[in-house]
């Protein structure tokens, strides 16, 4: 495996991070996972525009050249010969003497490499259990930051209750994200989601599926739901740059709707089967 | 510099880690930073114990054998002839593939290294400012992890506006700890500090100052404290294992007291300075 660190492509074996890499020591970083289809890099503009947002509120000074860097995971993916498969995109403040604050002379690291991504078919056939969570991670989840103890918690105790995801609460009932998912709902015929502020990461998959209700003609709804909205929920579907979108039939022993895999994802996801050569939403 | 990677100790410059180990990608691990007077290791035994309380805590399955642990901290001190200064030690959940959930076979990464460290004289004999920032960070503050993005922006944020030190404080009034400290205040002759619960991290030097203050008769208090009551104090003071004890003589413009270190930080200052040889507080 060729990865891409700083401007190099260099073998996986020497792909080592110093001990005081800013990463390493406070997760402070920030990343991206984009989707490769059909040796193209998916809605790319947008994971750029992310990137630069996620940089900017971590006060991360790096001068992104979105266009070089673009063309650096072009070449990344090439080289690996990634036909559909994803990249993995990380920049953290750099390396510098342990201290909290930021240091002055640091060199961002950037580090890039290949993703082996299949689409998950099964669960996207037959839709998947969740489990409720409380949201206990900060209130910047709109920075796709490497601080992610939170989620990988919460993700775990997922899979400990038989669940393939966590569905975020706070507050006792108003339900934010999953712990690496957007979540989604669907209440006669219309599609809601947490709106995207500090509480959510603004997935560029959930981007996308905002674009394509617009092109479905299906309402589309940024609201805050509670618990038991989402319980009585005629559909319920997660979304991610992974798992593009997936049924969720069950949560917490309660079946949504009749337990199957509703209309509204199933057309959502006949969208992604059809891939659509796009790089920007805007 | 010589550094302790697993068991063995090797020089810095081969110092080097993995980049899918999961500190570098998830912040996912655990740190100790402890102090060395007169070549000894301070209140070793109390780091330990809260070393195993985080690894417990996060779910990092680490078979931590604390007397070998100490044994090879003590080793690195005297490999790099650390007199006064301190030890960094750090536990990740290893390298692994990246995906969320915990690896089912991943090596603990383990690393420790010397700090330089000095007493903060200047800071300690005249006082330092703080300013109030909202504390924002997720509710597990008792695991000492490195998910530190929330930390590290606070205290930029502090030197951004000439202060040393950033007092966390959340829903509106409620102040828990500083961004790299705990927060004390002395009203009529008692200390007051947080309850160490999920809100803050408990400090060793907080644990220590509890000590100090039975040794010394003074009366302490654990309670939630309120903005107005750190803005009325008698004393305001911090505390970490590289601070010691630092008065904080002004809160947002506020003075505290007559705008100079008082009696009580004093006298605990006092007790740093004429060092106990203390390796465990219980």
């Amino acid at each position: 495996m060729i990865v891409l660190m700083q401007n190099e492509f260099v073998e996986r074996d020497q792909c080592l991070i110093d001990i005081e890499d800013r990463a390493n020591q406070f997760g402070d970083g920030v990343y991206e996972v984009i989707r490769i289809y059909d040796g193209e890099c998916f809605l790319l503009d947008d994971h750029m525009k992310r990137l630069e947002y996620s940089l900017r509120e971590a006060q991360i000074d790096y001068n992104l050249d979105q266009h070089h860097l673009k063309d650096l995971l072009l070449e990344l993916a090439k080289k690996n010969g990634v036909h559909d498969g994803g990249i993995y995109l990380q920049i953290s403040r750099g390396s510098a003497t342990r201290s909290h604050p930021f240091p002055k002379e640091a060199t961002p690291t950037v580090i890039a490499y290949p993703l082996n991504i299949s689409r998950p078919l099964e669960a996207q056939k037959n839709g998947v259990k969740a489990t409720l969570y409380q949201d206990i991670r900060w209130l910047r989840c709109d920075i796709k930051s490497l601080n992610l103890l939170g989620n990988i918690m919460a993700k775990q105790h997922a899979l400990d209750v038989g669940a393939f995801e966590a569905i975020f609460y706070r507050d006792y009932n108003h339900v934010t994200e999953g712990s690496s998912t957007n979540v989604f709902i669907v209440k006669d015929g219309v599609i809601k989601t947490h709106p995207a502020n500090n509480y959510i990461l603004n997935g560029i998959t959930r981007l996308y599926i905002q674009y394509l209700a617009e092109q479905l003609n299906i309402p589309f709804e940024e609201t805050v739901l509670t618990v038991e909205e989402v319980k009585h929920a005629d559909e319920v579907f997660i979304s991610s740059t992974t798992s593009e979108v997936i049924s969720v039939v069950e949560v917490d022993e309660q079946p949504i709707g009749n337990g199957q895999p509703g209309p509204i994802v199933t057309q959502l996801l006949d969208e992604f089967f059809n891939y659509h050569r796009i790089t920007s939403l805007t």
